[in-house]
């Protein structure tokens, strides 16, 4: 399996037993399934209702797939035919070195291809799968609500586990499978699979922001604002897309986007893992980060098991209970993390390494916190500037983003300066491994934490149900309480989903400096992997170019995340304007026609995504091409720096403001309806999109270029030296073309006047 | 003058024809300054308005020096002594051959000392002595007003062009004198000119966008929308404050923050110049940016002398008259370079440098315009989000705020792309030289740009004279449409500061890389100038840190200068509510007490400078020290990046909301009083100190930090190989010194509850 390299039977036996624990964690998810699929889904009313976000979470999901599968098609190609281009590597050769040089790369090529399909669909599975079973929970958890508190929060729980294990037990089975098949040339093949997954969560994130805020800003637009009906109200006509809208965000989207993060991990760890295995001649520095991954998942597979509620629970039990099952996993982890170190790597940097990550995820949770939960000064301070105003609580908002921005680039600043610690006076790859390592340690809790994020729409859903079908009042204050719950939850789940990109992407880069290095080295331009000749001179003035031209691309992709948001909200608010103008609609003698709500926002999410992938697909190409491999190094530093800017200030301005409106809620400065409430719901609106659309489209589209650049390095360095002209000219045909269509689809990359302007 | 290397006479002549121009240029300005002070002060109660205006001036800029000198005092030894630490250099040794190493040394220590103190004063008096002017000139410009309007457009802007004649004229002085009496060993004292220069920018800068922004604000908000009375009306207490905010902000902070930007960039210009002299043997790179600088003084006094009216003239032709005047100094400049070019230079990629930084100014005055003038297709999109509210209109703003970073990063990548094609093919010195070309190109024309900017607050207080003393209405029209040019003028010059910042901080880091180098080379350390062989490689961790920690650093700053416009806008408005209440005062029996309005904003714009100032200045030096000059390096590049996206991205969409306003204001969907104009309302009360303080902020920010970064450069070097337990020990100090008087400053740089809370 290793070529050259000896393994131990401990290092073969445990590889497959981290295949099996894969398989374990996906074994879970199908028991919890049939666990929730046994419940009973309550009255015909509830049903009702439940059919119809069921509907719309199809229509969804149909529309999705159709949009997606050429795409995939065309790329799958683009992989396969890549390995004709750049030969397979010379580890490639030794693993299958009973075979000719054009049968391994046929190898390798389909390889490469089949683990792109594998990626992308995987991604589907979670999001799909995922979002679908939090549909089948919502109806029965609203049911069991009839009868106890705690029936209601355990099915929730478990519903969202399910798509916690799947992305645990998918991103594991995906790595493991093509280490098992592929040995030390697994980098030949696992970008296919990281790119397949980037790119697919890219889809669902975006998407699903576009679609849920489109829904909610429309619904709320015109329902609570110009008509005065309440939320959830069944004469409006958003109402079903509002509701399918939370799981096609905070399911779907967020499911494959900590899906992504948790691959591209594994991916760099392989990768950096690999580099070092060829310095030191060790093995265990690429199995150990597959049986860090492995112990997550067992131990989530525990610690989730543990969570249920106890007969007379309330409200704050169940975030208490919530919390045990994830300290539970911590603590396993952690005590089988210090025997991996001691026992099997004999050292206790790789055991810190994990750690720190750990710490980071906690770290990353308490600034979230502290910037946006309602107990701390940041929403306090937004909520006490509401007495003078929107403005001067839009602005206080503003200025919290910043400052929480600030933190987190020093936050991730110490990370990776500990890693510089632990490694210090070793080669560069080291460092670099260890930031991957601490990027794998971070994201050990992921079926904690996804189940923990997926909980949020389930409980949300069940909810509306119980509003709309006007349950009874205990079990709807078991619901609101749940609701609660789930929106801490969710809050926490995002602080993660963004530390954990940014650390993703930094260990990206990592990799394509070491695969630079490689190929390099392979065309005898670069010396030594050891040493990483391939610096990325900022002091040199075009790489100086590329980092700014990086800083512009998460720019452009928040300013069009934002239209796209206004331009399909506006579309929502004058089809719910329409039907609401139908005669005895509004009596309740009539029912409106949720479908058409749902179709649009389907519709106008999927219209915008095109022209956002193309830039995050083409704009590293065209930089790595036009002006080489080092400007495209600046340039991936940039995306990542002016990324995590914004996607952290945008995500914290947003729930800063949401909650400082629900402390308003609650009663301060005369509470519901008060002038102070008006300023409140302002910044709200304005942070809807912000937090669930903007800030959260930049995690995949940061990983995305990385991959994209890892990707294309090896070709960019190869035809740098023959023939550039060919290639220059062939990616300004894509320019051309990914420009014709964005221009198209969104009116305006350009100085152009656009279209919606008519509406917001 | 130049060692070993000869000068022809029509260099040595040339040099001093430069000195000469720079008086010529401030002798200009005292020219304009007595046809000004010839003007007559209208009536008995214009003057007494003006008084109010005038002592409120007087007292800020008192108290504004008070605050500054001990600061100044301290750096000056600092600067004096910091030869002790680092020996002068090779050339300084040359050009002073006749005197012993010993005595060198204090002559470089005192000139650098002296420099500074020159530096400091030449950027206070531009601010203080061109913000007098402004004063002097607002009621010239009332009373003349009563007679015709070009009697009015000429004084306002001749008494504009004094302030920007002073920023050429001190610039090019305190350079040419430098460069004629230190020869090639000008950048030894040169950084202590620009150092002292863009220290009192960054206090006047802030001080002024904190001042004038708190009385803007602060008289609003009780005046216009609690009491709902005029704005300048004679009874708000806030009203001079906010007068006299204007000449705080718009004519000292901008002339201050231009004058810096054009001191900054000859700086640059000279040490890159230098460094081509060392590797070619020619003086000419060291004569050329003088020489355009030049160039530029005598066409600016000639096109701002072309400015003035014509009986009869109106609105549209004062903005064409001053129109006029640009472009005919832009024509000049243009042929005397090409002539220059030519026949002094002999080669035409000089020509070509400095014609991109014009042509660059042209670009991003047009982006400016089309994405905050009403005119365009963003301002209107703005305006007609109004129709659903300020929360729509806001998220309208920041996406048009975003593209812009977006389109600004592009044009300033070119700009740089255009320095690498134009010296293809020769060491990376000449390329980082003609960035530094480019910016002293795009600053060609400073005299007319600020003379446009300083016009903006002159006929603003003159129509404000106007409102308050009830002039008659054809003598108030004539300074409304003054006023209106004076936004336009003000808008396009703010456009130019950022953009001028930019390249001027790009400059300073191809500075800081070449001196760099330098150093190392006497040290031994590096191996040839030509080649720059200090790579700042953002592959290495430690630099990936550093830039990320430089991200971190214009965030913090923006949140902290949002915060301080809070904190003091909101003493104001208990001040303006606290004398409504006086008995009598409404009813306009009693005058309020302007003085203790203008007291609250002078005392609170001082009190938070403080920490900004030691944030700019402690934090380049604590990253050199603890990490090493190329983490210092990569910190740079971080503060450059996310100092511009927010920058621009701050200042455009501030603009674009004041405009949409604008356009509503003038009867788009349903004019003023309708809910659309409500709406706008929010979005100018937000924009409003994002435009006119955190945003412009960010401008002297970048720049200190760079130089800071620049001097600090060779001592980091050096005591990096000595002893880095006590540098790292000393700087600990500094840090927490700077902490503590930056928590108790402004209350909250930490985790920590603020005592503003309970205001907004």
């Amino acid at each position: 399996m290793f070529g050259s390299i000896q393994a131990t039977v401990f290092e073969i036996a445990s590889i497959w037993g981290v295949l099996f624990i894969a398989f374990m964690g996906l074994g879970y998810a199908l028991m919890l399934r049939a666990q929730i699929m046994r419940q009973d889904k309550g009255t015909p009313a509830m049903q009702e209702v439940w059919g119809a976000i069921r509907t719309g979470a199809d229509a969804y999901l149909g529309r999705q797939l159709k949009t997606i599968l050429p795409l995939i098609f065309i790329l799958t190609g683009v992989l396969f035919f890549s390995v004709y281009v750049i030969p397979p590597s010379e580890e490639a050769l030794l693993r299958f070195s009973s075979y000719s040089p054009d049968m391994v790369r046929l190898i390798v090529g389909l390889g490469r291809a089949i683990a792109f399909i594998m990626g992308a669909c995987f991604s589907l599975m979670v999001g799909q799968f995922g979002m679908r079973m939090a549909v089948e929970g919502n109806v029965r958890v609203a049911s069991a609500s009839r009868r106890s508190f705690a029936e209601a929060l355990k099915i929730a729980y478990r519903t969202g586990t399910i798509t916690g294990m799947l992305t645990d037990g998918l991103g594991l089975l995906g790595g493991s499978i093509i280490f098992i098949i592929f040995g030390l040339a697994s980098p030949d093949v696992l970008l296919g699979f990281g790119f397949g997954g980037t790119l697919l969560a890219l889809f669902m994130r975006v998407g699903g922001g576009i679609y849920t805020k489109a829904a909610d800003v429309g619904a709320d637009l015109v329902g609570k604002v110009e008509k005065n009906i309440p939320e959830d109200d069944p004469r409006n006509a958003a109402v079903v897309a509002d509701l399918v809208g939370d799981n096609v965000g905070d399911c779907a989207g967020m499911a494959a986007d900590i899906f992504e993060s948790y691959e591209v991990t594994i991916v760099s760890g392989l990768i950096l893992g690999l580099a070092l295995v060829t310095i030191t001649g060790q093995i265990k520095w690429i199995i150990f980060p597959l049986l860090v991954r492995g112990i997550g998942v067992l131990s989530s597979i525990i610690g989730t098991y543990l969570v249920k509620g106890k007969k007379g629970n309330e409200r704050g039990d169940a975030l208490a209970s919530i919390n045990r099952g994830f300290y539970a996993s911590a603590a396993i982890s952690l005590v089988a993390f210090m025997f991996l170190a001691h026992f099997y790597m004999h050292e206790w940097r790789a055991f810190f390494s994990v750690g720190v990550g750990i710490l980071l995820a906690i770290v990353i949770d308490e600034i979230t916190k502290y910037f946006t939960h309602t107990a701390h000064a940041p929403v306090k301070e937004i909520a006490g500037s509401s007495k003078t105003g929107s403005a001067t609580l839009i602005l206080r908002g503003l200025s919290i983003g910043f400052e929480s921005s600030a933190w987190q680039f020093i936050v991730i600043a110490l990370t990776i300066l500990a890693a510089i610690l632990l490694y210090w006076g070793q080669p560069v790859v080291f460092v670099l491994y260890g930031v991957a390592m601490t990027g794998i340690g971070m994201l050990t809790l992921t079926g904690n934490n996804v189940a923990m994020d997926s909980f949020g729409p389930i409980v949300d859903n069940a909810n509306g149900i119980g509003e709309m079908t006007h349950m009874d009042k205990d079990a709807r204050q078991i619901m609101a309480d749940l609701d609660a719950v789930g929106n801490t939850t969710k809050a926490i789940t995002k602080g993660v989903a963004i530390g954990s990109a940014v650390i993703a992407a930094v260990s990206l880069f990592g990799s394509f400096l070491a695969d630079v290095t490689k190929v390099q080295l392979q065309m005898g331009v670069a010396e030594n992997l050891r040493l990483l000749v391939t610096g990325i001179r900022v002091s040199e003035p075009i790489v100086f170019v590329g980092l700014l031209i990086g800083g512009a691309i998460p720019c452009l992709f928040s300013s069009l995340t934002i239209n796209s948001v206004a331009k399909a909200a506006s579309l929502i608010v004058e089809e719910v304007r329409r039907q609401f103008r139908i005669p005895g609609l509004m009596e309740g003698k009539v029912k409106p026609d949720y479908k058409k709500a749902v179709d649009i926002c389907t519709v106008s999410a999927q219209k915008e995504l095109v022209g956002l992938a193309l830039i995050a697909v083409v704009s590293p190409l065209l930089m790595g091409m036009l002006l080489g491999v080092e400007a495209l190094g600046g340039f991936l530093a940039g995306v990542i720096l002016a990324g995590q800017l914004l996607a952290v200030f945008m995500a914290t301005a947003g729930g800063a403001w949401d909650n400082a409106k629900k402390t308003i809620e609650d009663g301060l400065y005369g509470g519901k309806g008060s002038e102070a409430h008006k300023a409140s719901i302002v910044g709200d609106t304005v942070g809807d999109p912000l937090k669930d659309t903007s800030g959260p489209a930049l995690n995949p589209m940061i990983k995305v270029i990385n991959l994209v650049s890892l990707l294309a390095a090896p070709i960019i360095i190869h035809y740098k030296r023959t023939d550039l002209g060919v290639i220059a000219a062939m990616v300004i045909c894509i320019l051309l073309i990914g420009g014709a269509i964005l221009y198209s689809k969104n009116g305006r990359l350009s100085f152009k006047k656009a279209k919606a302007d008519s509406a917001w």
